[in-house]
């Protein structure tokens, strides 16, 4: 994994995956005592930057592997990524998803033309299954976070973020943290092109492998995969490509409650006109409610996806809402 | 009002307005039979299109009129346009609002420094109080469309819009419609742009006084200017500046009801992850909900404000769900 794949997956990736802006509000300022850059990669094709991994995942297989199709298991934001990049690349793909994900990232999933086969999160590993089903059937996998394609595409987002954010050299780039893909993907973007900036994981209370991996030195796991609203990042650790990128060049990490991630979705509502899920929101909830965790005059934080249903956003609206 | 005021505007705004993405979602298209590209000002700083023509018309002041400050009426996003403006330029605003204005708007321009200044839309006339309160103060009156700079600086999106869309040249471009404004900039700047394209103003049932005036050939007024949800483009009538360019350049005219714009709303939360005012809906809401009076293989939809509160856009959600 170097600075090479990222730049040859920002060249597969020109005009086919969106370029954010880098959103901002002088409320939320106010709220966090420095300034708030916001990357909002809910606007992202399929409402999360997985679609950048999935497409650079996509085109670089070989036609053989293409022809077999691929395979993918994911909470719901890399399946639709991959589902939306396997039918724009004419690849067919089959998707394992939990039982308990949004009904709106499964419906959708099925809509972008995947076939979609449930499990059952707490009682089976989702790994497990994806290795069998995709040797039995020929397709390749397709990992959300352990393939160096997909972290190369989600790199891409740093290679924007330094651009954008051209100024802030010494600024703390706040990620929602699941797997790492993301995360290590920025941050090997950033190690290149904006050395000085600091990668920070955020994670949800309670499912903070990260922190504890980076603190401990070896990967550690969540003792549990169901519990939070943050259903994007709740993975149960980091990734063996993806943990040794994030050692090297990331920390320290935070957490935040599901709380937290709620009320930072009511004050994305309001000031900066976007829809975050929790597990998006978790990095713009630490800049706006633990300013004192955080150093330095600008802060950026990536907002990762917006997949949620409308009954939770309702719900964070009705408990927090304008988000002051 | 031509091209070379729009280009001198663009050139003030240049790093000071945010250059709002092209959104598109596969799910839209296929609810409108064609696809659907929209221009989210909602992301816009203040969260819509105001801004540009605030920018455009604070920086274009004398020293001495910056000295004595502005003045402003608006329903609010004009409001918050004007204040954030004057603010970054170091000029005392006052802005008259009705006292039926969203809380949200009022407490934002408030908050953005401006003296809010309350008055009833039913019983008296804004442009009236307008012009005597500013003669009275010596405080220049930007006037929210019968503004040349203010018109130049809206037309701003339709220059991003001609170069965001090359391949498009024939879409019709469906733009909400109040008192012509950003209408009228967007078709003067794609008449240079663009020139296949159509620019079509759309307004609310009810309170179409653009689309009579268009079809009489003069200028008509709105019989109320309260009874709708769209409270952002429920202007009397179009401006005597901006009458003569939408009669030149645009049409014909869209309406949409009420409850078209709360289940467009609902639609750009589920598909897009953005926020949108009734009022900022109402294009989309004709691109989706009315697609037998568009022609076309691509439609372009201006979203051009999100400042809604968010008790009416969990109403939105609740009676929608996911906008399909």
């Amino acid at each position: 994994m170097n600075i090479d794949l990222i730049r040859a997956a920002a060249a597969r990736l020109e005009g086919r995956t969106r370029r954010t802006p880098l959103l901002s509000s002088p409320f939320l300022d106010e709220i966090a005592g420095r300034r708030v850059l916001i990357k909002p990669e809910c606007l992202q094709h399929t409402g999360s930057f997985k679609f950048r991994g999935a497409w650079s995942a996509l085109t670089a297989l070989t036609p053989q592997e293409r022809a077999k199709g691929v395979f993918a298991y994911s909470s719901g934001n890399h399946a639709q990524g991959v589902a939306l990049a396997a039918k724009l690349n004419g690849v067919h793909a089959t998707i394992l998803m939990p039982r308990d994900a949004p009904k709106l990232k499964v419906a959708n999933t099925r809509a972008l033309g995947a076939k979609v086969v449930l499990y059952d999160r707490a009682s089976e590993n989702r790994e497990e299954i994806g290795v069998a089903l995709a040797k039995e059937s020929g397709q390749t996998l397709i990992k959300p976070y352990d393939n160096p394609q997909v972290i190369a595409g989600q790199g891409t987002t740093g290679l924007e973020i330094a651009q954008q954010a051209d100024g802030c050299a010494n600024a703390q780039v706040l990620v929602p943290c699941g797997g790492g893909g993301l995360t290590s993907g920025i941050a090997l973007a950033l190690e290149a092109k904006a050395p000085q900036m600091q990668v920070r994981p955020v994670e949800p209370i309670g499912f903070d492998d990260v922190a504890r991996s980076l603190i401990s030195g070896t990967i550690q796991t969540n003792p549990r995969t169901t519990g939070s609203l943050c259903d994007a990042i709740i993975t149960p650790a980091p990734g063996d490509l993806t943990f040794p990128i994030l050692q090297r060049l990331c920390g320290p990490a935070l957490t935040v409650s599901d709380e937290d991630a709620l009320r930072a979705m009511a004050a994305a509502f309001t000031r900066l006109k976007i829809v975050i899920e929790p597990g998006g929101a978790v990095a713009l909830a630490a800049a706006l409610y633990h300013p004192d965790t955080i150093t330095g005059d600008t802060v950026i934080v990536v907002a990762s996806g917006g997949n949620v249903d409308a009954d939770l956003f309702t719900q964070a609206l009705s408990r927090f809402g304008d988000g002051s």
